[in-house]
Formats: C-alpha cells, structure tokens, sequence
C-alpha cells in the first residue's frame, strides 16, 4: 500500500491537522511507529506514546485533546479503534485479492467451478468437485474427488481435502491442514496383529470456519466428522474421527480431540489440551492450557485444569500445596517426632 | 455406490426380505440411518435400534428373529458384522481406485516404475526411484532420490519423503507426512553459537505399516531411523532422529519420541505422550495419553502414567491425593493445633 | 558415494594400513559397521570395538596405539573425529548438490533470482519475490508474494511461506513447515460469534536460523514475527504471532509458544513446552520437556519445570512427594489416630 494522509483521510471521513501530503506505507502500533506509518490512538491509557510517536500519522478520536507537544500529522475521526480495524481489513483485502486459473493446474473436466475463483499454479481438483464463487484455491492444493467447497473460502497453499469431505461458505483453511485423512482405527486380531478398519465417511466444515496451518481433521469412519458454524481452529490441532465441535467453539494450538467426542457451543480451549475418546464436553467450558479430559464435563460453563481436568480453582490450590510438598512432609515429621516424644 | 438390495444380496449370499429393488447409496450406523442407507444389526443390544431404523435396508444374522414390527428391508446373512465390514472395504477400495499417471507429473528417466501404478499431477519422483507394483503415488507429493517404495503402498497427497528412504510393501502414508527430514542435531561450539551435525542416515519403513496426516520422522544421523512392521502412528507425531519403534506397535496422536530411544513390539501408546532421547521401553508397555518417560521402561507389559511416569495404578492414586491436598493440609493443621496445646 | 580407501585416505591427508583398494560406499557408527563401511574411533573408551568391527576401514588418530589382533584397514589421521565429520559434511553436501531449474516450476516474471539456484518442479515463486544466490527451493514449495530469501538458503519440499516474509541468509526450512500464516486473532462479539482480526504484519527469519518439518511461525497482526540469529526450532513446533525468539536459541518438537511472547538468547527449551502469551523469558533459561510456562522467567540461566513451571530440583523434590502421597496420607491417619486415643 501506498497512500497520502489525504486519501486516507478522505476514506475514513476525517480531518488531516498537519501535513496531509506524507506518504504512508505501512500500519503500525503507536509505541512500533516508523516513519511513513500510520497509527492509531484510541484508548486514553495510550495517550503517551503519541508525544514521541514516530508513526508519521495517527488516526485519534474527534474528541481527543493533546496535552504535549508533538510532531506526527493527525487525522481526526468519529471512532479511531473502528477506523483503523477498516484500515487493516483493507490491507488483508489487498493481499489476498487472487482471481483467476494459472497454468498448470490440473482442473477435473466433470468438476464444477464458479464465478470469480482463484485457483493456483499445481492446485489439483478432482472429479465432480464444486467450488462456490469466489473461492480462492492456492497454488498446490490437493481438492479430492467429490468435494464441495462453498462460496467465499479461501484454501491457502498446500491444503490437502481428501474425497467427499463438504467446506461451507466462508471458511478458510490455512497452509498445510489436512481435511479428510483416514480416522485411526484398528481391530486387533487373532495374530496379534491389526487389521485396518475402513474408514468411510467424511468431514464436513460448516459456514465461517477457520483452520489452522498443518491441522488435521479425520474423516469419519462412518457418518461424518463436523465442525460447526463459526468455530476457530488454531495451527497443528488433531481432530480424530467422528468428532463434533459444536459452533463458535475456539481452540488454540496443539490440542488434540480423540474420536467420537463430542464438544459442545462457545466453549473456550487452549493449547496442548487432550480429550479422550468418546466423551461428551458441555456448551461454554472453558479448558485452560496443557489439560486432560478424560470425564465427560456435564456442567455448563465450567473452567477445568489439570493433567487429569477438575475445577480450575481447586487445580491451582492444590498445585500450591504440590509446590509446598517438601515443606508439608516436614511437618508431619514434626508432628511425628513430637508424639513419639 | 448405487446398489440395489438384490445386488448387495447375492453379493453376501444373503435373502432379502422386503423391497429388493430399493437403492442404495451410502453406509450408516443403525442408529444414523437416513433414507437409501444401508446398516446392519450383530449385536443384540442394538436390536431397539431395528424398529425404527430410518435406514432402507439392514443386514442382519440369519438368526435374528424381531420381536416387533418395523419397516425397513432386511438382508439375512450367516454373519452380519463380517459382511458389512467387506461392504465398507469395497467402499473404501471404491474410493482409491485411482491408476495411471496424470499429467503434468515429474518423473526423472532414472526411476523404475511397477505395474498398474498410480501417479497424480504434481507428483515429484526423484533420481534411481523405485517404485513397487500398485504403488499409488497421490497428487503434489514428493519422492526424493533413491527412495525405494514397495508393492501395494499408498502415499497420499503432499507427502514428503527426503532421498534414500525405504518404505517396504504394503504401507501408507497419510497426507502431509514427512519422511527423511534431518534429525535435530547441533553441536554447540566455542562462539557460543551452534554447528549442525551432518544427517546422513535414512528412514527405513517395513511393512504393513500405517503413518497419519503431518506426521514427521527424521532421518538418522548415520544408519537408519526404522518402524518395523505394522506399525501404526496417528496423525502429528515426532518420530526423532534413530528412533526405533518395535513391531506392531500403536502410537496416537502428537506423541513424540526423541532421538535414539527404542519402543518394543506391541506397545500401545497414547497421545502426547513424550520420551525422551536414548532410552529403551520394552514390550507390551501401555502408556497413558500426556504421560512423560524420562526413564527406561524395563519391565514387559507395564501400564505408565503421569508427566514423569509411573505406574498407572499408583499414579491415578497420587493423583486423588494431589486433588484432595487442601484437606490434607487441613488435617496437619488440626494435628499441629492439637499438639500446641 | 564410493570411494577407495586410498581415496579417502588423500583426501584427508592421512597413511592407510592395510587394504587400500577396498571399495567404501557409506559412513558407520564403528559398532553398527558393515562390509564396504568406513567408521571412526576417536574415544579410547570405544577401542574395544575395533577388534572385532565389521566395518572394512576405520579411521583413527595417529597416535592410536591396538592392544589386539584386528581384521579391519585402518587410515591414519591427525584427528579422526574432525575427519571423520568433514567426511559427513561433504556426504550431506552430495545428497543436496541439486541446481538448475526444473519443469515444469511456476516463477512471476517480477521475481529476482540469484546465480546458481536451484528450483525444483512444481515450486511456485510469487511476484516481487527475491531469492539471493545459491538458494535452493525443492519442489511443490510455495514462495508468496514480495517474499525475500537470502542466499545459501535451503527450502525444502511442499514449504509455505506466505507473502511479504523475509528469510535471511544461510538458513534451511524443512519440508511442509508453514511461515507466514494468520495469527490466531479473533474478537468476541455482540452476536456471542467472532470477528477476524485481520493479521497484515509478517515473519523475519534472521541468517542461520533452521527450522524443523511441520512448524508453523504465524505472521504477525502488525509488525513481524521475529526468529533470530542462529536459532533452531524442531519438527511440529508452534510459533505464535509476534513472537521474538531470541539468538542461538534451541527449542525441541512439538513446543508452543504464544501470542507475543518475548523469548532470550541461548535458550534451551524441551520438547511439547508451552509458554503462554505476552510473557517475557530472559536469556539462557532452560525448560525441561513437557514443561507450562504461564508467567515472566525474569531470572537469567534458571531452568524449569513442571505442568506449571517452578525451579526443575523444587519441581522434582516435590514431585518424589508426590509419588509418595498415599503414604504421608497414611502417616497422617497415623497421627490422627495416636492423637485420639
């Protein structure tokens, strides 16, 4: 991006107060300007950094009354948080703004495409996949046969979507993910050896998902694995089988979800979490870091931690005893020497 | 699939009873029929389910006598578990049928190639690659030089395997694995900086062995990083630089297994789990999901637990205690008050 | 590679005892030697190994006196550990001698590329981009837009490096890891649902920094991601949005670390460590595996552990007490009982 104070200024419906000719050409935090960048201050707390900013511009609120000196040119505007957050989407527009098929791909003839789309250099479509308008497929990408990917995803560089697995509208998956792998089953049998059950099924990512880098969603044995609508997956999460995530669930990094579990709405995971297999995790919980569930949380909105997850309140008391454990046994030694006084 | 009743009937040698022509087209639990599904009922704990299964047709023993009515068409057959397991192995061979060598593919004029082989567009095959009869080599995957890759193998999408690795018959590899990639081996040296230790080893793979989506083993410093026949690994595992994993061992998701370290045979190991590097774990050892081994496991068939392991049984005791330490301390303090006085 | 023992023998400047026609075709640990292997002995506590290796030379220092009967040639060297490496380094360098650019690739006319690169099929190099000499970019890898690479880097198969990220030189990416991509940064709204927060900062990866197959280093929301100087990042990690790792720091697999965190310099940190956001740790800190970090490390050279970290010997001490509860809870019992009576 390239743009005068002026222009930006006239986009956000604002007022320049110093030179409205400087270029900017980058966004930046106030307290991280350089020259040529652009700022904003928006929260009071804040208000410092602007003295010796050295951001070239910074968006601030009409309201807003300096009480130093300062340099930098401002642009006065109703809502300087709301302004800027319009700013930095229109950043990301630009830098995902694909269209069009590059040579050499390899499109299906049976395959279905709509208008508008982008597909890269050696992305691969198999046979009968459809994709929606708008659809952004990065170089590289492996769409199996059979798939359906709605309109407005964006399926970033390396994606691999093995066959029949369903993408609605407005998802993105980012580089590297794995839709659709075979669910890890196995039957031991009378050689003491395994046989591989089948896995027939599908995964199917429900509208205004997103997907980490190098995650891994299986599909399921029968039936379907689902994401549901709105839910947030961080980078390098294992979702195994027959797993269902229920909407606007959020969960960060490395946290793996066994098969047939099944979490529920608007809960909150952290990284480094497990869940074991066939449990069932309730609307609004919340999992702290690095926990294991291997119950199934029944009540509504309760906070868990632990190795072994309880009450996240109660993990954390008892870890401070844990920490006091040596000082503990002491007591009871002197508990013990007392009495046997 | 699209199958009538009849023709999965004389498939099965089975009898029909009901609308032979009804059609079929996909596989469900009983529980998850749909109209036009096809499920089958062993166990007769599920025998509710019959009566008003959703499913159009339901494969059942030649024994089973209903104890209510219901609508569906049923197939009777000697063993109504085995069949419908062959039915999901035809589906699932269905749905990788792929043969044949798309365009464009890279294949250097060195590499040997089998009969009836699969190779997708984007595929890379290096220098002196062989590549074993029905190998399936699914699209954008990279074969290194010198790979060896015997009969029966498939190597799905995006897979990387690094020159000179040996992947013996009838194995898979799940999207996204990395095979090869240097062990984690750095020197430091007097400018308190680090020098890379040359990886010059391989991976070997025997056979029958199954290796999920992402994950990654290195190859050896010198020799071979092995996993020895049917083995089966889950998706985002470590498998570190000279590592060793027994046969028929079982490892879940996310563990990692550091450099060195040797797992027996017919171990089961759960997710995230971590050994450290250099030691050895004997046979038959079970290990719980997030345990840490910081230790060699001598004793064959031990069942491990906790961030430093231990046995299960004592670790899930400890752990009780560690849930409950605020009460114990209570407890101190009462002794301690009693004894003051 | 296949040598004489003569031949070797030049190279290093040393004196061959014995068969100096003997045909050697790979480098052996001495004791994992093999016929037409070539080993090393340099630690008078492996000479017993000697006697009865396998291998057919074995190169020793000059000074190396046998107290046995042996069948093996040897060559002479001033230090056979320093000759032994450079032999490594010149195999690891063969294995990865590759230059030209092979088709079919995908490279933007816009991009700049630098004398003696390699390019394998099916890479894709975006517009703007800049890769300096001797870069060597394996197949089915994806290079975005205005990315630049500095000379002497190696990017192995299927790497993702989304736009605008900057690579210096001398630095080696392993196949499928992923630079570049969104932070996980969402905002909750009145809808109970999120809202993107777009994510237009990027990664800077500083020279000689290595970084393992299947790590993810997140791009920032605004500003950079930074990895310094002659850091070295394994398999699986997780690397959140502007985070800054400090120089000539190690991190094993399967570490996360969160949302702009601060790590120091020279520091050593486990495997499926997880540390979490905006927390600051100082220079030469060290972190056993398996270890959570949930505040500041202020303290520079402490080393850590534990689900939520404390001092490793604190950690370990109170761990032994806690493998021991149902026993100190038993010495409790005891008390209460003595104290009732």
């Amino acid at each position: 991006m390239k743009f005068t104070a002026k222009q930006i200024s006239e986009l956000l419906n604002g007022t320049v107060e110093g030179d409205e000719n400087v270029i900017l050409n980058q966004l930046t935090k106030i307290e991280e300007g350089v020259s040529n960048s652009l700022s904003f201050l928006a929260n009071p707390k804040y208000n410092e950094y602007l003295y010796d900013s050295k951001s070239s511009v910074v968006i601030v609120n009409n309201t807003f009354i300096p009480e130093k000196p300062f340099t930098t040119t401002l642009i006065r505007v109703k809502d300087a948080y709301a302004s800027f957050a319009r700013l930095m989407r229109i950043v990301e527009d630009l830098q995902n703004e694909k269209v069009g098929i590059e040579v050499p791909s390899y499109i299906d003839h049976s395959s279905k495409i709509g208008a508008d789309i982008y597909i890269g250099a050696f992305a691969y479509i198999g046979k009968n996949v459809q994709l929606g308008d708008k659809v952004k497929i990065y170089p590289n990408c492996y769409i199996g046969d059979n798939v359906h990917i709605g309109a407005n995803c964006t399926i970033y560089a390396g994606v691999k979507i093995y066959e029949n697995c369903d993408i609605e509208k407005n998802s993105t998956i980012h580089a590297g993910a794995v839709i659709g792998a075979d669910g890890f089953g196995f039957a031991p049998n009378t050689s003491n050896t395994y046989d591989k059950i089948p896995q027939i099924g599908n995964v199917i990512i429900k509208e205004g998902v997103e997907i980490g880098a190098n995650t891994c969603i299986d599909r399921a044995t029968m039936g379907s694995t689902i994401i549901h609508k709105g839910v947030k997956l961080d980078n390098l999460i294992q979702i195994a089988h027959n797993v269902e995530i229920g909407e606007n669930t959020v969960i960060a990094s490395q946290t793996a979800i066994a098969g047939s579990s099944r979490v529920g709405k608007n809960c909150m995971i952290g990284g480094q979490v497990a869940i074991a297999g066939h449990l069932t995790v309730a609307n609004n919980v919340k999992v702290a870091g690095k926990t294991g569930i291997a119950a199934d949380v029944k009540i509504e909105g309760k906070i868990l931690q632990g190795p072994l997850a309880f009450d996240i309140k109660d993990f954390q008391r008892s870890y401070i005893y844990f920490r006091k454990l040596p000082k503990i046994v002491a007591r009871i030694e002197t508990l013990e020497k007392q009495l046997s006084k």
